[in-house]
């Protein structure tokens, strides 16, 4: 964090001078200049809603580039909107800045907000910005339009659906291990890879509105694919197997995997996949694989819903693994640095 | 913080204990067990959205009790809300909170989000909980209605308007102020009234209703009157002259005035007044006398809207003053301890 003090910008300069902008294409945001915003909703639709925090040595590295956090910021939260199948359209933010964010800092966070509003058409609608002794602690609040009685919840999956992934498992774990030298041997476009995955998630949200009437049950794996399956199980009284042989691996997951397959467990328990897992019955699987080509995202079918509670995870033979940890509990844990 | 540790209480526990029979009463939160909640706007209103963080050591103490920070960070949103004319009736919560936070203060932060949801008529819908190495860190996103196009803006007033504002002003700086040791000579009964304003703000959520179709103009005060009357005429393209005589002032305020008259400057420029400013045309007197009377809220003509820019306060002789400052400014000082 370098540049300009931030002595000469108030908080009203540094809305005027960096978030205003973002808020020009909606006029219910008021330019930032009132003390809320109006939002109208469309009759026939619903608003879905979410907030998700992300604190400097929590959820990211503090000296991670300050347009990264800005975006894995936004995409964290548009991630939940994806797995309900909504529309993303405006977020609101809190920021609580510590001293040393400096001018240079802050332009590069607005741009990386910027860039993402952009990309997936957001107006910035509102929001606080205060000062911390403390690490840097942002706060989102986004909102998405679902058609009303369209949202695709947790609580719906039915005994036999096919489980189905986005993407690939584990590499944002697996990015944070190689960032904590964990992989010294792995070729540098692997770990860069893995990176890049850990640093800014990809929300599937093209997939996600596509997967509505086609999908009984989605949710978003954010804290490791086992424990977060587990909740939608949980959620819909049922429960699932899951097949480790089917599990969709990048190159850098498969390459380790193959010199430590005692790293599944990282990749099922670790946090920031920031994918969709969703269930839908069987006679959808040609739809589906078609949604996933015209999304371009990768989907994968991992295993089945069964009335049994639990979520097993099963060898190529049919046996069931021990994994060592089922997950990322926020509260009690402490990840990154 | 003191009692049981949080070691076995996770962020899913934490919910389910505490946060989540706060949104039994709207289907929409969806228990609090999905990735997002759900939200119907009646044809005909549209919803007003505001977003207030508040971090230990800049807006309130570490140390003062749970109930009252949660009471606290409700209302100073409800504040805002009740500035634009809205009906408050949802929140979404994200809390970071630090590794000393016990399942006693955790119990007591439950209890007061529980009696101001009550008391307001509000549902939790959502939120997030993560841990922080820093200073605990609250924000609250809120969610009020009002009819299509009714919200008062800041933006609306008129030359000529009569300005108002309810309440007293500069009590929760003054009892800022005294819990700093400043006023070792007041009476008890006096510093306990500026401690229970600074701790405890009055969102004028009732009158705020009532203001709608009466005000032209109106905004919270947070950041001290006169900064945020400033606010009000430049986003209205005027200026406003106050009377430094019409203030109205609580009983310790007057006390305290009397004593050392150097104080208004804190008065006229300190934060957490939470008390609306609002401007309405001279001939909605009575009707806004009677509106105070059935709200129970104390409104006072302090001034009047006028072309020339900038907000002049005058004494009783028609001098302007000059105040050493002219408000809270969020992001380039601290506040608190």
């Amino acid at each position: 964090m370098s540049g300009a003090t931030r002595d000469e910008c108030d908080e009203f300069d540094l809305i005027a001078q960096f978030f205003a902008p973002l808020a020009q294409a909606y006029p219910g945001a008021l330019g930032l200049g009132d003390d809320a915003a109006l939002m109208d909703v469309p009759v026939g639709q619903q608003l879905v809603l979410t907030m998700d925090s992300m604190v400097a040595g929590v959820h990211f590295f503090a000296d991670d580039p300050a347009d990264l956090i800005a975006r894995k910021l936004i995409r964290v939260n548009l991630s939940d909107l994806a797995a309900k199948g909504a529309q993303p359209f405006a977020i609101m933010l809190s920021a609580a800045f510590p001293g040393d964010v400096g001018m240079d800092w802050l332009r590069r966070f607005a741009d990386g907000l910027a860039q993402d509003c952009g990309a997936y058409g957001l107006a910035l609608i509102g929001g606080d910005t205060v000062s911390t002794p403390g690490p840097l602690t942002l706060t989102v609040t986004a909102f998405g339009r679902v058609g009303q009685g369209q949202a695709i919840l947790r609580s719906r999956a039915k005994d036999g659906d096919v489980v189905y992934m986005t993407g690939t498992v584990g590499d944002a774990a697996l990015g944070l291990l190689s960032r904590q030298g964990r992989f010294p041997l792995l070729p540098a476009h692997l770990v860069e890879s893995l990176t890049q995955r850990y640093l800014l998630p990809q929300p599937r949200v093209q997939l996600g509105l596509g997967l509505v009437g086609l999908a009984h049950a989605a949710m978003d794996v954010s804290d490791g694919l086992v424990q977060d399956l587990g909740h939608l199980c949980r959620q819909s009284g049922l429960g699932a197997v899951i097949h480790a042989q089917d599990l969709p691996l990048s190159e850098a997951a498969g390459h380790l995997l193959a010199d430590d397959p005692a790293l599944l467990s990282d990749v099922l328990s670790g946090g920031d996949d920031y994918e969709i897992v969703f269930t839908a019955p069987v006679e959808h699987a040609d739809k589906i694989a078609g949604l996933a080509d015209d999304a371009g995202t990768r989907v994968t079918a991992i295993g089945r819903i069964r009335a049994q509670s639990g979520v097993v995870v099963q060898d190529g033979q049919g046996r069931p693994l021990d994994l060592a940890r089922t997950g990322w509990r926020h509260f009690s844990d402490t990840r990154g640095k």
